[in-house]
């Protein structure tokens, strides 16, 4: 994507081909910097900090996690150290673990002195496949809100949750690419943003995407947009996903439940986009997903921008009270009206998945 | 309610019995501190600024505003151009537009040169008859908590939204009062406080109330209480309203018609604690009340305690982003397990409700 008219993406290789750069996302919408990864730890904490984030964008910065950590020494007890820690940075996304197990498969059966160089290659050809595979469900959610608006004539009013824009992944994004391009098609479209509290994803990075890209659009807090459904201001829900079940269960950003029951209530249209590589095959319950509890202080401190032009932490609640922090929840997939793949939309069903997916069918027999 | 050893309640004549005190909710919980509203404007203003909110707080406020606006001149045109002030001041909840007839049908039938002091002792009594209903429904949601505990013999875990404490009220609160009732009683109970933006009020003013009662309790986001309610971990939610139709149809803070799909989805028993001043027994259908949408700053900037202790706003979004800020949403009966009153806990239901306070039966007839 285009920021200030120079195309971006969110992790790009270094000329030095032995650290990797990616878009401080901590930072926005407040300031847009980037920063160099140079060795594993620094990858680590990209993710578990969440400078980088969103499924896709973990799995790409994983696999060069994996680079740096070869930078000095591509031995196999190496190899697995590096993708253990990768493995460990954050729980939910299942693209992580996706991204370090390609990684360590290809590499582990090379012979050392060919480890370093294939690696970079690897995850330059991970981050190419992501963005391609991004555009294409964008080119199948496009066709979603072509339908609305075909049949609604007026503009298509979208809510989404958290941040699933091209800042979640390489580039696209995942349930922002279907908006992006619809709006490159001249399809009038505006967006609801959930802020997505505790860490204002929403605030912080949707609507700083939209805003960018010229997309109309209003914030909301995460307590409205069920009085908007009930009011008939919403057309279609489109939310990313960390981890969806092979039955369709969506594990997603706190809240995306809340929004799905309410979607459901009144007959909202609720789709999930989502690269095949966020599927978790191996499971069929959404309710086995282990859910990440972040830090309290995510709850009790607010970040953004004072009076002088300085990001500062505000606290919200009394010193003594403590606060939970579950960072995901998981959408049954009875609520889920379709899920939007870089090889087409299908029902929220085993069957249905594995009609697009045919080569999983294989591989899950050879598992047996 | 007791701060610091000190009774309380939230609003409370001054000696000259030409003033009122209340307590500055927007300075809580960094700082307890009163202010004294001396005129009509200093009424509305605290009203419309949310100095005091909550129901119930808002109509007792009301009711001394237009004591206050009659301080100097007790004409018949003063007192309607008073009660047509402070009736603007708020738009959804029908407490206010309750006390300030009820002040009107009042003075308008009395001599001028009675009507101040007759004022304020009507004012007054409407904070008493206010703190004995609440402790009265408390008692009632108290039964509640204690049927739950005795099926379960271990602490109940209750949700709730926004702020229906002792500070929603003159004094004991809706939603909390039968939990402070429970704790009294030494029933085990912990809270789950939704943050309820934009105005955090559960952060601001229930985590606040509870510390002080020593509470066991935790803040949550909004997005959380979907994820709580699926993972067994919510026994029961209590909430407040701002108004509640005949049908019981509860239109209360923003989002919380969300938690109420999350309680049916998951079988947590809703209930919902009201004064009966509350119900608004002209209106069938919760979907013709008014939604006061509030100025986007509300959603747009946070406020909280910088590092240097000092109450700071900060802004969350990008400069360009605008913010949609409906106040209130419409809980549909059918979502509502139960309703608390003062005269007892009935379903959400006409018959019900009438059965409960069968004065209504005759009003309604006598007025088609």
């Amino acid at each position: 994507m285009q920021v200030n008219g120079t195309p971006y993406r969110c992790i790009w290789p270094e000329a030095d081909r032995r650290s990797v750069a990616i878009i401080d996302q901590t930072k926005l919408p407040h300031c847009f910097a980037s920063v160099s990864l140079r060795t594993l730890d620094d990858a680590v904490l990209a993710i578990r900090d969440m400078l980088v984030r969103g499924a896709p964008l973990i799995g790409a910065t994983a696999a060069y996690g994996v680079c740096l950590g070869l930078n000095e020494d591509c031995s196999d007890a190496r190899l697995e150290a590096v993708c253990t820690a990768l493995i460990a940075a954050r729980p939910t996304a299942v693209n992580l673990r996706w991204a370090v197990e390609r990684m360590r498969s290809l590499l582990s059966n090379l012979p050392l002195e060919e480890r370093l160089e294939k690696a970079y290659t690897e995850a330059a050809a991970i981050c190419d496949e992501d963005v391609r595979v991004n555009e294409a469900l964008g080119e199948h959610g496009l066709e979603l809100i072509r339908e609305k608006y075909a049949e609604k004539g007026d503009t298509v009013n979208i809510l989404t949750h958290c941040n699933a824009g091209w800042l979640a992944t390489v580039d696209w994004g995942t349930a922002l690419a279907p908006i992006f391009k619809a709006h490159a098609a001249g399809i009038p479209v505006h967006v609801w943003v959930d802020e997505t509290r505790p860490r204002n994803q929403g605030a912080h990075l949707t609507a700083w995407e939209l805003a960018s890209a010229g997309i109309d659009h209003h914030l909301i807090v995460d307590n409205s947009g069920g009085h908007l459904m009930q009011q008939g201001q919403v057309d279609l829900c489109i939310v990313g996903t960390d981890r969806t079940t092979c039955t369709g269960d969506v594990c997603n950003k706190i809240g995306t439940y809340l929004k799905a029951l309410a979607a459901a209530d009144n007959g909202v249209p609720f789709y999930v986009a989502l690269p095949s590589s966020t599927i978790d095959w191996t499971l069929e319950d959404g309710a086995k997903i282990p859910i990440e509890e972040r830090d309290q202080e995510e709850v009790l401190l607010v970040s953004g921008l004072a009076e002088d032009g300085k990001v500062q932490q505000v606290r919200i609640a009394p010193e003594q009270t403590k606060a939970a922090n579950p960072a995901f929840d998981v959408t049954p997939a009875r609520l889920v009206t379709g899920l939007i793949t870089e090889r087409g939309v299908c029902t929220a069903k085993k069957e249905a998945l594995l009609a697009l997916f045919p080569e999983q069918n294989k591989k899950q027999g050879a598992e047996l």
